[in-house]
Parts: structure tokens; C-alpha cells; sequence
């Protein structure tokens, strides 16, 4: 045997580094499960949100679909039954088990999906020292675009967690230790940038999702853009001036989900207690901090709250052209490197995805990759909004300036807030 | 202190067996939780079924509310928030977490309802043994009755539990033993019974529900029963001639529900794999056994199987006529002993539950308990019918022949079966 | 030619006799249709109401279908489209329009209906001055239920039109004459009834529907049957009692209704204006009349009502005992001479259809007729309850003390009222 | 009394233009109304469609609400129940009556709703005759606007009507004429257009909705569209070609939308006899022409298409520009003159709406009139996509180049199509 060639020690070390990523990205999945009882695993308090035990599943699904199937020699499926039941979307795999039935699958056990993880991240870990890891760039790149997928399905774990236990009215907490309380910000500054011909989406060679390409010309005009998130005492004061029933305030849809829903109206996590607001957190059921950012709105409220302001949300290219071109310092709350922390823990102002005005579709040119692993972004380009800046439940090194996050508008339980725009 | 007077021994030794009852009872419950995973215990499939862990709860609940509070002197409430969630539909205690969500509390979680049933195990034996108990023949009465309401929710948890089971499509079995086979049985007999003036309902000292009494008179014309169930082969043969497809068999309401279902007709946990039927059962999935008794049927399918035979459903009150004066030999599968086995395991030919064609009424005269435990059986008397006969699921001493159970017609989920009946 | 034999005349005399019946009932439908405004006659508010056009063309199609095809030499279909669209639920006939839609069959026209209705008329009588009508017993006893189904729908149009005509807030009258005032009806006596075995069912020769067969024997204990029906004070004073807000009065499955309502619980057509109660009747929307019977109660209602009055609602043999054997004078508004007037509008203490507490199910020995007519009645056996008595929308020459009327217990647009029983 | 200033006199003269296009516009709805049989002015056969009679009352509110009432002296309210009756969706003027109910309003009568309009034309000729109109540009302007406004209500009334009568298998005709056959299309040709920063927006003085100002900069890359619609055969090799079974070609909400179709996968008028196409017109149904426009196709639908041919669906700013700087002749289909013509009936190539994958979002610093008049389109703007070109039910004289109408992605009942685009 010979030596390898210099560009094979080059690739290798791409994939020491891409393994090393790859179980730092994998054991973080487990690390945020440590606090769980083998009962809250399970839990599915509506169809968007998935069980914690599925996330483990699925994401480890995902690795074994795309890549160990694929290139991996040798490699046999785990469990026969497993493709159905962890495929989330991918028509191009097969079929999918019911979506909103997933809290139905008691079997595998939570040690029997730990089983499965330690299965796929030894083959993973086979694939990537392998021969064939050194010789195909698609193994790592779909390998940086699994640790990805996993990071989002990271997210969606605390926010489904937390959505399922606000459903039990002991409100536990998943993190025992104290939230701690916001600092009182200052006042709302405006920040100002000029009109110009730009460029959107991503720039430069390290990972990006399919949607944020291709990188491309948009003119935006003058507007502002406020210099922190609205916090819940503005938005305290927008419900004492009868926000919520005022219809004038309100998008058509969104009004008319206000009018369907049997509950009085406040923000999905807001408890009145003897004339009292708290809110439920990941640490459980606590006073309201005023000075905390307005936290887990739909778009329609975002909305809404704007237009009583007599502001507006910001588009996705006012924003990102604000994030890329002002110094951090400036526009709080969307620094790229996120905390690696539990969420609502640390960051004593927050950090939260910001609804944007701009509808989810596709960026002139944009193409999707061939095969069932090109359903993973496009095909969601309808009736959603763009959503920018990251939270708190982000997942270190996961996000970017040109990231696109995207939710429905009536959607409330992802970590979402509002960040004000107006015309200059 | 003076010895007790005769009548308070014999009151002793009555509480005494009526501890020795409530231990058995309570420990059954246990017993046949044992072959769960955690992860089992929290499922719920659809509104009408509880998980494993709220049955646990409730039924100990059901002691707490209306044995331990009421009479056990300084009885301290275990947890202040298990009254709401743990109440099934007892208004008069109060309001109710919602039936439909009972997958979603995870907390309690299993051990610590474990804890709860042993907190109330050891205030209720010591109400049991205490002076209060030998006075007061309501705490052995309602003590028996909380036995009596466990045992139904044990029949409950197997039936709950296939349902859940079944959504899974790894077919989970409860008991891993196989499913001894039935035997052929004979060709069906009709037994003639002569119309007459009779008495129905409880007779005599031993407990019943409230809606098996009053005693009352009763004229049934002439009619004849069926010896034994419809089996499997014979339900087959209406299907392979067309009964499901044929509107003139079935009752409105049924034919409705039939065109409603996006499934292809079938008994509910039957399973077709390339042109052969398999069965779900506690042991899994098995092949079809022709021999063993139609099961799982709602009353739609049991009537318009029965039409299809040139028959009909018995009324509730021939049946307990016919059950009542014919020797057991002569009236197979409803034995008042039920064997203390795992559901579908033990009896060769089965045992189900059989629909009549009688509404659930009161009967002439009934009158409910006074406060919420009033709420037990009358709140139900609407829109569901009776069925007779126990089933392999049915705890040991807790049927007699007077006892009704009640369903709605299009409910399959439970042990239940056909007996034909024809006019002479 | 020679002269008809004796008993040919006879059934000539017959079928001259049915011959004027058929018209006074088809000239009944078309005489309480005038009011209508062309626009009324497609107004279906839900899905268990039908247009007016469409009864009008419905009771055509049954003697088209059942008398006219299989029994008239040479009879031409009227038009194609009509078995489709004027098919209610004969299953055996053929598919059906969806029943939800009828409101949306603009066409054929009412006008386009009439012309239908002639074209019926001709021919029927054509068919019954016929040789073969003298000769077939069939086509004067299909005759005859066709009338009866006719007058059936004759109440369906005005329940139907009520209902229909109050979903719009200009509470257009039908009658335009003023409703005039009920007189203030004596206090409640009771009437003791002895228990005894006795025959229930439709007696003699005349016509009855399938349902009220065969007569048979039935035991009936001792009892006691209010004289009258409730009035509204009398609702009012439930109501004023906390009647819909007290859950330990209902049976589940209403309180479960009123629950799911998004109405303030009340009365049907009961309206609050500044306080006052009001009650839309055909004549208008008009003052809560506190002497007149509660009407369009629901079986729930109804229940709850008895339950409150530490009553219960009669069985259906109970009320048919004391139909018969009661002098008229004794049991007020179930007289068999039903006024030939609009509703509302003549009796003074009114007249409704009296919910009982028993199951709609089919007497001992129940047979239907062969084919698609077979389902006229038989296969609604499942979920409804009996209602006795007739209504002040019932035709002239329809009721009988036998006729079993049924509806689903939610169900409010009959004229339903309630008739207290107690044990004695 | 003095001489008329000459501005006077110039507003005059525009008064007399404007009441004069007040006329037309006003007798073109009842013209297209002439061929209704009374009974079809009442049809509602899903909540987005409103009954004829309904369009012709609430745009006789419209002016009476947003001229005659805050204008016009002495003016007296025609009927006190019409305001919240025909109020569409103006929360500031009041509530409504529910809109999925319209087709319950029997009252007002068709012969009374004529009445209504006549009186409200009275006043708005006097009022338009007044010195008020002459001093008031405002009463122009809202006069132009409620012409307009009921414009779009003529398109939807062919719509909705079109979409009625389909729900009746007798397949009425609106027109009894003959619809003519279309010519074979020329081969698609592709215009190619440059990229560059240009003005998006209505331009110059005359009349435009709010939704189209401001005009603003929008930069447009490179792009292609094509010269003529998609037409029926080549749809039809879409589904030849397995279209509507390739979750690939789909986007996820549309995918779905069709798995819970009960609905065999079709463009919604088509209707399949005997192997053949046919399809619903308002000159009733025809033979599918194979060269005629694709019709009535979703968003969804378009954007399938456009896939499978490898396209995609322009935005609304290429459609924008292309029009603008198109010869007519090089894009057909566009032109800014509709005749005034039935649908269906005159243009050989047909002419649709064309769906945009532009989500219908304010333009950069939109702006809404005050007061109720203000949720004429800006509520609107959530989930909804533009479509642009008008259609062949478009009112001549309602059409500009810069017109967005818009509708949810799943609407199919307009007169839409698909141009295809793609990138340079
Ligand atoms: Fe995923
Ligand atoms: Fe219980
Ligand atoms: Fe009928
Ligand atoms: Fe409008």
C-alpha cells in the first residue's frame, strides 16, 4: 500500500473535522434529552409538533436514508419497519406514517432509539473515515447538510417540548433552574440605511441551505429598522388598548382565527392568574417579565402589534441587508453566534426568530438537488413567511445572516418576535 | 374498652374480606400493567380510550373522592392537582381536564402513580380496618363499588390497549405466549324459549350496579337464541357475499358511517397481507382463526350480519332470560365465572360481550345515588345499547347475569361479539 | 261489454274513494305553498331540513316510483334527472343527489316542479281509474302510504320552513295573521294509570305504517301521566332555577351539546331583546307567550326539564295506554282530529309531538316490505327516540294513537313539547 | 344665483361623465343578471361564492354606505336591516351576517333587491347631480371606486354562478348560445426579456385600487415568458403523463390538498363520461376543446404544470413588465380592452386570470384610505397570491396592466390559467 496523495490527506482531514462535527451535532441531540422523564418523549400536542423520541429517530433516519443506504458498503438497514416510520415528508423515499399520529408510537422504546443512534453513528463514523468518504464530496456534503437537519430538528425540540408540557396544567419544568430576569432595555432606537441596488442570500463557499441561493440582485428602498425586539410590556400595552379587539389592527386571516379560537386572546404562553400574568418557560410557569422580549407570536399578532405602532414588519431583504451591513452592536439580538445554552436561560433580552413580510418563495433561479433530498426545502415554498434572525433555541453554529427560517403565519410555538420597520 | 358486640365482629369480619377483596383488586391492576413498557402506558388513540397510567390513576382517584375524603378521618389529598386530572366525569366534584388529551400528561409519570396507588392502598386499608368502617355500612358498599369500577377499568385497559397498540405498525403483542388455537366448533344451535311474564334484573343481596335494578316485570313472546357466537368463518361468508357492499342489510346510521370510513370494510383489527386476512390480538398478529368468534364488531356489523342470516339481535331481556333459565352447557361463552386469564389467551371458543337490540333505559322505577357518585351509570342512559354475556377480558367476579354493559353502535374497540336470535 | 262484477265495484267504489283522497292530500302540499315566495321555496338552513321544491318533488317521485313505473301501462319517466335528484334514501331505487345540497338545485324551477306535479297527478289518476287498480290490492295500499308519506312531508315543509325562515333576522311571517293568545291553562293534575299486561301496536284494519307492527303484548307498570303539556312559564322557571347550567339534570351526551353550543342556552326559536323573551313562530317574531306549550325542546331538554321536576318523560307504552284507554277530555292535545290549519295558529294550548323515553327500535316480530319501499321506515331503527301524540302541523286524517313519530334526541325543529310521567 | 365658476363647470362635466359610467355600470349587472330564472339568484354552494342576489344588493350598499349616507342630504336609509345583510366585510361600518349563509336570505325577494338598487340610483343620480359632487372630489372618486367595486362583482358573479350551477347535475346553461369552437394555437414561442431596475406600480391619474401605488422600484433579472396561455391538450398530456400522481411535481400544501380530495384528480369542470372529457361551461357542458386556454386551474395546479415542463410561474413584476413593454400582439391574451361579452362566448383563445408566484404583499410604503373604506384591499394582503390579465368575465373598462387580483393558492372556481416562464 502507498501513501495517500496530498489532496486525499486534505480530504481526510475534511473528514476528521466533518466527523468530529458530526458527533459534536449528534451527542448535543441527546445532551438537551438528559432532563426528560421516559413519559415526555412521547408527547404530541398537535400535528406540527413532533415527539422528542421521533426527532431522535427521524434525524437519525435522515443519515441512514441519504448517506449510509447510498454509499455506505455493506451497510444493512437497522429495522425493516423503521423507513415508514421515521420518514417525515420524503415522497421520493415512500410513504410516511400519519404525521399527527406520532405520539401513537410507543414502540420503539426510548432505549431502543438510543440503540438505533448508536447503530447509525458507528456506521456514520465507518462511512466517514472510509475510502469512499475521501473520494466523494457528496458524502460530506450531505453529512454537513445531515448535522443541519439535525440542528433544526434541535430547535423543534425545545419548541415542541414546550408546547406539550404548557398542555398539563402542573406546567413542569424542563429546566429546574431559575430563569433568570431580563435587564429593563432602553429605549426603542431607529436605525436608518439608504436605498440601493443589492445583493441577497449567500455568499462564499461554507454550508448553506438550498433556499438561500442563488445569491442574487434586489432593490430595497430607504426604510428603518428598530434596534431591539418589542418587549412584553409593549406589548402589554398594546392589549390594554384593545388590540385584540380591534379589527381594524388586523389582517382579514388573522382576525378571523382570533374569532374561531375559544380562548380569550394573549400570546400563546400567557397565563392570567387572580388578575396576574405568567407565562410558561422551559422553567416552568413564572411571572411575566415585562422587559423580555415579546415572545411566541403568530405573524397575524406581529402584525398587527406593527400596525398599531404605525409601523410595519421589515421584509427579509430589508433585514438581511440591516444584519449583514450594521456592526452587531447595532441591531441586538441576532449576533451569528448563538449560545450554546438552554433556551430562555441565558440571554437576558433574548433572541428571537423575527416574522418578515415576505412570503417564502424561491430566489430567482433557484434550483433544488435531484432525488427524494431535494424535497427538503422547496417544496414548502407556499402560504408561509420568512422568518430571520435565529432564537434562542438555535443550535450553535447552525445559523446565518442569509438563513430563511419559515413558519405559517397563524403558527405561534416556535420562538418568534418582532422586530419593528418603517419608511423612512 | 370492651370487647366488640357480636354484630360489630361480624361487621369486622365483613370489612376484613372487604380489604381482602379491595388488595386482590388493586393488585390485578397492577399484575396486568406488568408486561408494559413505560412508554405503553401513556397512549391514547382516540378520545373514547385512556391510557394505562390515567386507568391506574383514576381508579385510585375514584377511592380518594368518594372513600378516603369523605370518611377517612384527617385524610390529607395526595397531590392538589390530581382531583382535576385524574376525575373521568363526576361533575359534581368538579371540572375535568379534557378527556381527548389524556395522552398528554406525562407527569405524573408512571412511578409516581405507582406511589399514588400505594399512598391510597394504605389509607384505605386503614379506613377498612378502623372504627368508623364497622359502623358504617357505606364504606364497605362504596368500597366494594370503587372494586367494582376498577374491575370494569381493568376490562377498559385491555381493551384501550389493543386499540393502541394496533395504530402501531410494528403489531406490539402484550403477551408474547402464541394464541392457542380455537377448536371448530359445532354447527349452531337454536334454543327455544317460551314467552312469558318474567322478572328482570339483580335479584337478591349480592352487589349489583344501580342500573340493573329495580327487579321489574317484563313480557318476552316466544323466541329462540343461538347456542354459541358467530364465528370468523361465518362473518367471511358475508363478506364474500357482498355484505358490506349491500345497503338493504344495514341500518342507516350504520350504512353511514360504512361510506364515511376511508378504510375498506373489515372487522377492525383485521389486517389483509397479498389476499390473506390476519388478525391483531394481545399476542400480535396472527393469522385469521375461522373457528374463534367474530370479534370487535359494532353493532352495525352485528345487526346486519344478523339480517343477512335471516335473524336478528336478541333483546337484553331475552338474553337474560335465556341466560338465567337455561342450563350453562346449553348457552355457551357466558359462564358468570370468567376466567382470571390474559384476554384471548384461554377460552377456546372466546367470549364477548353481545350486543342486544336494546336501547340502555332505565329501568321502571331506577333511581341514581344522591350526591356525584349519582353520576355513575344514569348520566349514560342515552343513545347507547345494551350488551350482555361478559367477555375473556371481564375480571374474575365482577359478571352476573343481570349485569349491562353499554356502548354506542358504530364502538368496536371493545370484546364484543353476535349471538343470533330468530322468533319461533 | 258487461257489467263489472259486484266486488269489482267495490274496489271501484275503493279506488274512486282513494282517487279524491290522493287529491285532497296532493292539493293539501300545493295549498299551504302559497305564501312562498318563489325565493322560499329553496331555502335549506341544514342538512336535515329540505327545500319546499324539493318536498314538492319528492312526494312525486314516490308515486312515480312506486305506484307509476312498476304499475302504469306505458308510463313515460316525466324526466331523466328526477329519479337522481328526488330520491330521498331509497337506496334500492339508486343513488341519490347529497341531501346536505338540495339547496343548491336552482333547477328544475319551481314552476318546472308544479308542471312535475301534474304531469304525477294525471297519470295516477289515470292508473287508478284503471282496470289494473281494481284489480291489484297493491297499487290502492301503495296509494294510500304514498298519501300518508306525502302528509308526512306536509309537516316536514313547515318545520322545515320555520326553521329555515329564522335564520334570516327579517323573521319573515308565513302566516301574516296574528298568532292569537293561548289561554292560561290550568294547573297540572296527574292521571294514575294501573300497571297491567296489555297488547300495544296499530289495531284493525285501517292503514298504518309498518312500524306501529305487529300488535303485541307489553307490560306496563303502574304510573302516573300529567293531564297537559309543559308550558313556557313553566321552562321559564327552570331556566330561572339554573336549569342549563346545572349538569347533574342532563343526561351526558346533551350536556355535552350544550357545551359544544356556541349559543346561550335557550329555546330553538327563543329570541332575547332588551331583556324580554321572544319566540319566533310562522306568524313572526312575537312576544314570549308564558301559557302556551315550550315547544321545539330537544329530547335532552325535555329530559332535563322531567329530571328537574323530579319526573321522567312517559315509554311509549305508556303514552299509547293512556291514549286508548283515556277519554279525550282526560289527556289534552293528543286528540286524533287534527285541525286542518296552519300551525300555530288555532289551537290554544297548542299541540306537539311528546318526546318519550323509548328507543325507536322494531316491535316484536317486525317485518318490512320487499324491495327498495322496504326502507321506508326500518332502517331509521337505530339512535332515535319515539314521539307520540301529533302536532298542530300534522295533516288532517294522518295521526292515529299508535303512530310512532321519531327523531334523534338533539333534534329541536319539531314541534316536540313534553308530557310529564312519574311512578305512581 | 350666479353663473357656474369655469372649475365648476369642469367638475360638472366630470360629474356627468362619472354619472353617466355610474349608469353603465350599474345596468350592466342587471344586464348580465337577464338570462336568471328567479330561483338562481339565491345559489351558494360554498362560503367564498355569493348568491346574484347578494352582488346586486351589496353593491347597491356599497354606494349607500360609502356615498349616499355620508354625503347626500336628507338621505334615509332604504331599510333598516340592509346594513348588516349586505355588509361584505367592513368591521368599521358593523357586523355582518355570516357569509357562508347568504343563500338563507329568501327576503329581500329578487323583485325587491331590483327595488333597492332603483332607489339607491335615484339618489346617487341626485346626488351626482348636486353641488355637493361639483365641490366634493371625493364623491367622485368613492363614485369611481363603487363602479369598480362593482365591476369585480360582475366577474364574481359569473364566477360564483358558473360554480353554482356545475353543483347540479342538469348542467344548466346561462347562455343558450353555442359555444365557439377555438382555433388550433400557434407552437408556444418564448419573449425574452432583460434584466433591469424599473418602476413597478400604476402610473398617471386615472382610476387604480390602492394596492397598486406606490409605484416603486423593483429590479428584475433576465427572464423568459411565454406568448400564449397553457391550453386544455396540453394539460391533458400533464396528466397522461401521470401529473396528478407525482408528489415530485407538487408543492406540499397542494399535495396535500389533493390526497384529501375525495375527488378524482381533474381541472374542476372537467367531467369524465364514457371515457370522454367533457366540460362545464356557462353555454353548459361541452366536449373538452382541446385547443381552448386551461381553465380553472389552482395555483397549485399552475405551479405543477410549470414544473413538469420544467418552467415555473412568473412573478408578478415580469408579468408587469412584459406587459408594458409588449406589443400587444406579442403577448395575446393581455390586451387592456375586455369585451363586453358573456364569458366563455367570444374569444377564440379564451383569456384568464394568470396566477403569479407573487404573494399579494403591500407595495414599499402602501398606504390605506382612512375609515372603513380603508379594508377594501389592505386586509387582504396574507396567503393570497396575484394573479394578473384579466379574463374573459373581466367588465370592459375594469382592466389596467397594473391591476393585482388575488386569491388563495388552492382557489379554483375564477376564470384562471398559466403563462409560463422560465429563466433566460
Ligand atoms: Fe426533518
Ligand atoms: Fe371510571
Ligand atoms: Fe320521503
Ligand atoms: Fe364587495
Amino acid at each position: 500500500s502507498r501513501a495517500p496523495s496530498k489532496s486525499a490527506q486534505i480530504e481526510n482531514t475534511q473528514a476528521n473535522s466533518v466527523a468530529q462535527r458530526y458527533l459534536d451535532v449528534r451527542n448535543y441531540s441527546e445532551e438537551i434529552c438528559a432532563p426528560l422523564a421516559i413519559e415526555d418523549y412521547g408527547l404530541q400536542a398537535m400535528a406540527s409538533t413532533s415527539p422528542a423520541k421521533w426527532h431522535l429517530a427521524h434525524t437519525s433516519w435522515f443519515f441512514e436514508t441519504f448517506l449510509l443506504k447510498p454509499y455506505a458498503q455493506d451497510y444493512c438497514e437497522y429495522h425493516p419497519g423503521f423507513e415508514y416510520l421515521f420518514n417525515s415528508y420524503y415522497n421520493g423515499v415512500g410513504g410516511q406514517y400519519p404525521r399527527h399520529q406520532r405520539s401513537l408510537l410507543s414502540r420503539p422504546t426510548v432505549e431502543e432509539v438510543y440503540a438505533y443512534r448508536r447503530h447509525v453513528n458507528q456506521a456514520m463514523l465507518s462511512l466517514l473515515e472510509s475510502k469512499a468518504a475521501g473520494e466523494s464530496t457528496d458524502i460530506l456534503t450531505r453529512t454537513e447538510l445531515g448535522c443541519h437537519h439535525e440542528q433544526q430538528h434541535q430547535e423543534l425540540f425545545f419548541t415542541d417540548l414546550k408546547y406539550c408540557l404548557f398542555q398539563n396544567p402542573l406546567y413542569t419544568a424542563y429546566d429546574t433552574n431559575p430563569l433568570p430576569p431580563a435587564h429593563k432595555p432602553d429605549a426603542l432606537q431607529w436605525r436608518a440605511y439608504g436605498g440601493q441596488l443589492l445583493e441577497i442570500g449567500h455568499r462564499g463557499d461554507g454550508f448553506c441551505f438550498d433556499n438561500e441561493l442563488p445569491r442574487h440582485k434586489q432593490y430595497v428602498a430607504n426604510f428603518e429598522l428598530a434596534d431591539r425586539l418589542v418587549t412584553n410590556s409593549e406589548f402589554m400595552a398594546f392589549m390594554a388598548d384593545g388590540g385584540y379587539e380591534r379589527p381594524e389592527l388586523w389582517l382579514a386571516d388573522g382576525w378571523a382565527v382570533l374569532q374561531a379560537s375559544p380562548h380569550s386572546p394573549a400570546p400563546l404562553y400567557w397565563v392570567q392568574r387572580e388578575g396576574e400574568w405568567w407565562e410558561y418557560t422551559l422553567h416552568g410557569l413564572v411571572r411575566l417579565d415585562p422587559h423580555r422580549p415579546a415572545s411566541h407570536l403568530s405573524a397575524y399578532e406581529a402584525d398587527a402589534f406593527a400596525r398599531w405602532m404605525g409601523c410595519r414588519l421589515p421584509t427579509e431583504f430589508e433585514w438581511e441587508m440591516a444584519a449583514t451591513i450594521s456592526p452587531a452592536a447595532e441591531l441586538h439580538e441576532t449576533s451569528s453566534a448563538r449560545p450554546a445554552v438552554h433556551p430562555e436561560s441565558a440571554n437576558p433580552v433574548g433572541s428571537l426568530w423575527q416574522w418578515t413580510s415576505s412570503a417564502y418563495t424561491p430566489y430567482p433561479g433557484f434550483k433544488t438537488a435531484a432525488g427524494a433530498i431535494g424535497e427538503y426545502n422547496g417544496k414548502f415554498m407556499a402560504n408561509q413567511l420568512v422568518l430571520r434572525g435565529g432564537s434562542v433555541a438555535t443550535s450553535p453554529g447552525h445559523y446565518r445572516h442569509s438563513y430563511r427560517n419559515f413558519f405559517y403565519p397563524p403558527d405561534q410555538w416556535q420562538f418568534t418576535g418582532v422586530r419593528l420597520a418603517r419608511e423612512s
